[in-house]
Order: structure tokens, then sequence, then C-alpha cells
């Protein structure tokens, strides 16, 4: 395994007070950062004060958007332990982007290490109270000076951390929904269940329009027939129809999502009937003209659960729980955020206790 | 406008000798940089010696992949003069990739301007070997330092430039090329149309592909019923069936090229019959069959054109015209190629002399 040598911040910052946090605008003292040459692979591993790159402007991440990246979290306990969630899954989850897009594997244990150790030197950086985190963003990036169209030869990866307030701060929301019709976010054989760059930035027409006409979030139908649900905004999507949940499957357009997974698993502990299939946007909306689509969310690293209060397709305007949060979201909001701070007994091994 | 400051290098470079010169690897003494500010619009405009940029580690195109760019060509003419090749077309796709991009537009006077000045400064590093010339990247990338998902609130657009050699060193050599069957490159909706550095790593599988079974560019299908014919590589693509030249109409997943909207224009003015429509690839594969598929080639700003001498699609090989350049491919190469050098008159208005 790489050796990682360390240089400690010799001016750490002041922390930003708890309410001032908001998402991803604070970043912690220290980065991890290892290079990629080819003939050479991953070498200089260092974590070192955080600071900004030097970077050619012919680098090829900048022309040809070679860039995956990860999210997840690690939390503070009530004792003042910090836990980390299912690391090992992101790591996994970017090798697979890495294939899709044409860029070394990384070494998944050794990305471990290097995140325990990240996190332990700005551990005094993990927020402590309710629903606060600490943020970890590691993401590779092809590095190489030439404008020539192939995968480059060279790569940066690195792992950055922000303190993150707590999504919910005045109890959980319902957010509103629109059903895109005009753009698409993925399509079979593209890139969508690549957790790269490109994905977010061909997003951002749909949350453009969606915001324009007082929704929080779009909604992704399949990019071939415009049909089958895909995701909401950045999450995946859970509907529950007659007491059953179901998820749309993954298809290979679909992100497949490390919360969705633990979603997934939560209900079939509790003995509540999830399906991973797909779904039409008429099987929703047929759901809600006979009364039976009773909850709907999303899940995702940022805000666990989302529940949908509002959703709206073509003219149609539906509400969902009296635009309330129903009984089987919060049971899974409570589950897993009480499983990673740590209140709630980790019955599936899914945290890791630094 | 914007006013422009000048800071000359103290340290100019040693040119390449032309035969080492490739494609995209070397670059000139200079780059153009203007910045963008929420609220303060575009600012800051100024030539500068090429040198790295120093950008934070959560800049959004890092990670959410908002990019855009262009690639034009400037040539020296027998007489000595600098030519630019239809540079007002890249500056309104560049702000049609904005659009789709969510990336504020860029004045496109002023960016001409700009690129005059970063030319004229440079004219030294146009090469004037025959096929050589002085490849031209403008691009923007979004830089706010924030990891939520939105539109980033910040930018850079810069020119940088890189003397190029010549394509075709040893004269025009047919391609072998191949039809992708799994990956696609964009689909309907998506955001095939922009020149967007997503849409460049989402194609390189495609390309791997390719190369490990001896092709050297993918042929891609549209992503909905992978029947229709869309682009060659990062080329559009032409085929000339029994007298007439059909290439897929814009339809919104394909790149409005400017060297194939020059190539329309040039079969017009000699009265060759020129199509924009759907064609399938079993209507190529048809046309081969009962002896009609005349010529099949490539076109862009690199290699102008670049015939295509062997299809490959399924278990089927298609031989094209022996595999040798066709009548039409090389007059419509030496007529563009003659006016980018100045040997033949634009009687198109195509050339803005510096």
């Amino acid at each position: 395994m790489l050796d990682i040598k360390t240089e400690f911040t010799t001016n750490p910052k002041n922390k930003p007070a708890v309410e001032a946090l908001g998402f991803g605008q604070y970043f912690t003292d220290h980065m991890f950062i290892v290079e990629y040459t080819e003939g050479k692979g991953w070498h200089d591993a260092r974590i070192i004060p955080y600071q900004p790159i030097q970077i050619d402007p012919s680098a090829m991440v900048f022309h040809y958007g070679q860039a995956v990246f990860e999210g997840l979290k690690a939390y503070k306990t009530v004792d003042g332990k910090v836990l980390l969630f299912r690391p090992d899954r992101n790591f996994a989850r970017l090798n697979n982007s890495n294939e899709r897009m044409v860029i070394p594997a990384i070494d998944e244990a050794f990305a471990l290490e290097a995140l325990k150790q990240l996190v332990t030197i700005d551990r005094e950086w993990v927020p402590d109270a309710p629903g606060t985190s600490l943020y970890i963003r590691p993401f590779i990036i092809g590095t190489e000076a030439n404008l020539g169209v192939h995968p480059s030869k060279s790569y940066k990866f690195i792992i950055i951390m922000s303190p993150s307030g707590s999504y919910y701060k005045e109890g959980i929301n319902p957010v509103k929904i629109m059903v895109e019709q005009k753009y698409v976010r993925a399509v079979a054989g593209g890139t969508g269940e690549a957790k790269t760059a490109g994905n977010y930035a061909s997003a951002l027409k749909g949350q453009e329009i969606a915001t324009a006409e007082g929704y929080s979030q779009t909604l992704w139908l399949d990019g071939k027939e415009k049909k089958y649900v895909e995701e909401v905004g950045s999450m995946n999507i859970f509907f529950k129809i007659n007491g059953k949940v179901v998820t749309p499957a993954l298809n290979g357009s679909i992100l497949p999502g490390i919360t969705r997974d633990s979603m997934i698993q939560v209900l079939k502990s509790k003995n509540i009937p999830v399906e991973e299939r797909r779904i039409t946007i008429d099987e929703v909306v047929e759901a809600n003209k006979n009364g039976t689509l009773e909850e709907v969310f999303g899940t995702g690293t940022a805000a666990v659960i989302s529940p949908v209060g509002e959703l709206k397709y073509l003219d149609e305007k539906i509400i969902i729980n009296d635009g309330k949060i129903g009984e089987v979201s919060q049971m899974l909001y409570d589950t897993l955020t009480g499983i990673q701070n740590g209140t709630i007994e980790d019955t599936f091994g899914w945290t890791i206790k630094l």
C-alpha cells in the first residue's frame, strides 16, 4: 500500500458557526491528493493543507470532462465518536464510474485508509449539532495537458471535506417536483449510472425550468420513451402504492444510490414489501386517481429522505399525502439517521467507527 | 466593449520543429482570459503569458461539469498573411452551448476582438508548412468554490492556442470505422448539440472498444432507436449514395459542425445534390449491397475531411470505394483547404484576414 505523507497546516482556519454551515461552502484544514501517471500508476499520496490546485489550462478535464466523484458523510455520535457510513460502497462505485469513463481504477482499500487518516486529522471539523455532518467529496480528474480527444494520461484523485448544516432546520418539509418533458438526464448506453460530472451539468437546464415554475426538483423520465420514471433531481425515487414500496430498478441509466440500497434493506428488515422494477409515470398518475398513491420520496446522501408533497405532470398537479411526510418515509428517515449518528444499533454493519 | 490589458511574456518559448508539432501538445506564448462573477458580469479581460491557472479543488467544473468549448484554426497564406476561418460561427455556437449548459452568454463581437488581438500577438506561432495551422481553443469553465448542485456563480472564459502539424503527412488516408452497438453518445433532449465536455468523456468508451477491434473511430447511432446515423468519432458524417450526398439533419443530438455547414455550401455551389435528412444504418448497408454507396467521409476542424475506407456493422464489413478517397471527398478537401490557406478565392466570405 502507498505511503501517505502528511503536511499539517500551520494556519488553521476558524470554524464557521453551526447556523452558517449550509452545504458545501466551507472546507476543512486539510485535503488528500494522489497523482496518477501512465506507466507509473498512482503515486505521491499526501495529506496537505487545503489549497488551490495549479493546473494547465489545456488539462483534459476542462475540455473533455473526464471527472468522477463520490459523496458520503462522517457523523459525530452523542458520545463523541466519529462514524463513517458505508464508505466501502462509495469507493466501489467510484471504480464503476472509472470503468465507464475510461479512468484508471483506484485501490479501494487504500482510498479508505486515506479517508480514515484525513477524517482523523480533521476530526474537530465534524460538527455535533443534531442533523449536522461532515460531507466528504472524493473525486478524480484528468489532468494531461493535451487537446487530443483520448483518455488522459495523468489524473489527480483528491478528497476534500466540508462541514454541513442540518438539511431540515425547521422539520422535514416535503418538496414540489415537476416531470420534465423536453430535456433528459440520461439514456441506456449513456453515462447515467456513472457518477460523472457531465450528468450533473446536463441536468441543470431541467432544474432551471422547474425552478422558474415554482418547483424545487425535476422528475426525470427515461431518455428513450419518456415513459418510465428514473430519478428526481440528483436523488433516487420511491413510491408507496397500496402498501407496497416501489423504486425504479437499476437499468444502466439510473445512479445506484447507496442511500437507495440502504432504504431497500431497511424496508426488508421491517417486512415492508419493496419492489425494484420499471414504473411508468402513468402508473403513478393512475395510483393517485384510484387513491392508492400513499407516499413519494427521494433518497440521497445530502437529505437522506426528501418527501414529495406535490408532483406536476403535464397539466396535472398531484398532491401526495396531503402534502405531508408519510409514515414509512418518516420511519426510514429516523432509522437511517439513527444508525448514522449512533443512537440506533447498526445491525447491518454499515458504520465504521474511527 | 471591455478593455483588454496585455502583459507580454518576458520568457518566450522555443518553437517546436514543424515535424514534431502533432496536435494539441504545444502551446503559444500567450493566452486570453476573462472572468465572470454573478452580479458583475464579465470583467478583467486580459492577455497574459501562457501559464497554469490556480483553482479551488471545490470548483464546480471538477464536480458538475459546466464546461463548453470551441475549436477553430488560423492559417498562414503563401504571402504571409494570417487568416481566420468563420470565427463568428464558433462564438455563436459557443453561446448556444452556454444556453444549454446554463452558462452566461459571452459578447460574441468582444470575443472575436480578443481572439484577433491574441492571434496577432502570437502570429509568429502560426506555422506555414503545407497542411499546418494554429489550432485555437476557446473554452468556458464554472469556477465557483461550492459543492451545491446549481449553476456556477463564477466562470473563466479562456482562449489558448496550439500550433498543429499536418493531419495528413503522407497523403489522405481513409479510416476504418465501427458502428457502436452498446454505448450511445447522445439522445434527443440531452446535450448532443452542445459542445460540452461531458459529451467527449461519454464517447471515450466507444473509442476504446473500436480501437481494441482495430478501428480508428466509432460511428454513433441515435440513442433512442439505435437506427439512425448521427456522428463519427467527434466529426459529422456524410454519405454519397447514387450521386447524391446525404448527411444526418441537425436534430438536437448532433453537433452543428461549422465544417459540415461549409461542406454543404460548397456542394451546393458546385451543383452537387446534397440532402440533410435522417439516414438509417440499414440504408447505408443496403446502398452498399446494391452498389450505390460511392463515398463516406467525416468532417471536422482538425482533419477537414476524413474519408472512410471501411465500415463495420454487426458482423458485416463494408469496403467503400475500394478503400480509397472518393472524387467528391477530394474536391471538398481541396476547396476548403484552398480557401483556408488563401490559394482559392473565398467567394463565400468565410475568411477574416488579420
